[in-house]
């Protein structure tokens, strides 16, 4: 979940952004990824058991021909020749409106690479994520993440800088509209930031906000970070609202719930909304406030639903 | 009612704009002011008629100074001595979201130059009703009206682009929330406008709106129009929501009234929303589509009221 987000690619093809990002590992969401390369494949078969609804074989073209691109990756680099068997298991209620891409291309990533008998450095294997969707590398370190955006393949990485026990935040996802997952819907609607006349003013500014926010997050100023990923979800906002075509996403909830969020705060609970391109609302909060906040959001209308993450560790391998 | 509006000031003490404007001028709201130069009296002695809710002597020492303030612009201009008895008497609703400035310091310059027997060119007219309340100048010739910025007194000045009989749009004002007709909180807001990032920006493509705004009028385009006068409401509400502190302004149904108008507009209907710096959504139509529109309005949740309004004419003597 993107504290300081990214908006706008510089290289489309390699998913290399304009500007940096910091962001959030959320756990509670996982996805468990498996590959085995099978000499008796003669394509990539791709499953998906999305949030415990029985396994599909993914229809939706689109998702098995990146996955199966994102194998190529991996077999270039790794000498592999055969086809894969994936299966991909999400905990992910449909339509959350959080995307399942970030976390499958990491477990992705991470699994392919290791079943093909392969040793990367964490760096390496996040900057592999990235060319599987651009997120992705910062669901591979943990914690909090930063994603430096680099100007090539080597140096578009991500890594931790902090772990998820440095400040065990909250996340309250308000969720206010049904998105589907699986949909590059926003990958296709960043190729519009730089039509915005406010897109190149958002990515200059964004060095020092990343600097506040690292500044926030080592010293577990809550104040401090609200300010600042508040600010940034505003000039997200901005820009998406000024491209052309405009990108209107906000629902009439999202204003609402970033209204009451304000009060609250003011009121001397520690909460920030941050709300990434789409209308559903992130509530960040402390772990003694977080109970009172999820309590005082069960009461906003035009929440459908509400669902809490943890800050969450790294990929990691199971079994 | 700003087509394309002035967010931030060159020169606040002068009200100098640091972009130029378009604006609709609103019939059906109007305001008639009276000013009678009388040496009898020793302090200028303001009544303000708000609403046909009975006369009352402003109480607001703010409006009060800020009268007396511009009737001596007046007697510095006409070598006039007196105190003037002013009254002002408008059929503006109470809390209507709609600033009585603009006309209220436009009427006042032209009776108090009149009354002070001087014969001003429009254009000076303009500039001098501009030092009472910025927007002022645009309600003095009528019509669509343009705000050339300039660079001192004498070149920020208002002119009519198109008279009213031009193109006879009208102007659905939804009020969503009551707000204070006489406080000069936009003003004061204002002064945050350079504190956005994205300010310089807004201010340097404006010439670039304007010209589009011209020529949509010019050719009675409303299509055109809609998109150039939606655009600069957004790009507004990128910049007051990138301030520091953020101007929220917006309520949800600010958001609910936007979704309505362009799902309308794409039904069919000539239909554009305009919002200024405030919660209240103008929807701006061609005379044919008003009423259906109007129609649809009433149905849209969080609407307290719906007000209409015309282009109107210039700032007229009476009697």
């Amino acid at each position: 979940m993107g504290l300081i987000q990214t908006w706008g690619m510089a290289d489309l093809s390699r998913n290399i952004p304009t500007n940096g990002s910091i962001s959030l590992t959320l756990s509670t969401l996982e996805v468990t990824t498996t590959v085995q390369w099978r000499v008796d494949l003669t394509r990539d078969r791709i499953m998906i058991n999305e949030g415990n609804s029985g396994y599909t074989t993914v229809s939706e073209q689109r998702i098995v021909q990146r996955i199966s691109a994102h194998l190529d990756h991996v077999r270039r680099l790794s000498g592999q020749s055969s086809r894969a068997f994936v299966e991909v298991q999400s905990t992910f209620p449909p339509r959350l409106g959080v995307s399942l891409q970030a976390p499958l291309f990491a477990s992705l990533t991470v699994a392919a690479v290791k079943a093909a008998g392969q040793e990367l450095p964490i760096r390496d294997l996040t900057a592999l994520a990235r060319l599987g969707a651009g997120p992705a590398c910062q669901s591979v370190p943990g914690g909090f993440v930063e994603w430096h955006h680099g100007d090539s393949h080597e140096t578009s990485y991500a890594e931790s800088i902090a772990p998820a026990e440095h400040w065990p935040l909250v996340d309250l996802i308000a969720i206010v509209s049904g998105m589907g997952q699986l949909t590059d819907t926003l990958e296709h609607d960043q190729r519009l930031a730089p039509t915005s006349p406010l897109y190149a003013m958002r990515t200059q500014s964004a060095e020092a906000r990343l600097a506040e926010c690292r500044q926030a997050i080592q010293n577990r100023d809550f104040d401090h970070l609200a300010d600042i990923v508040e600010m940034d979800s505003r000039l997200v906002r901005a820009v998406t609202l000024t491209s052309e075509p405009p990108l209107y996403y906000w629902a009439p909830s999202t204003l609402t719930i970033i209204d009451r969020v304000r009060a609250w705060r003011m009121a001397g609970l520690q909460v920030a909304y941050c709300v990434a391109p789409g209308p559903n609302a992130h509530c960040i909060c402390t772990p003694e406030d977080a109970d009172l906040v999820e309590t005082q959001l069960q009461s906003v209308p035009g929440i459908l639903d509400i669902k809490r993450a943890k800050v969450g560790g790294p990929t990691r391998l199971v079994g």
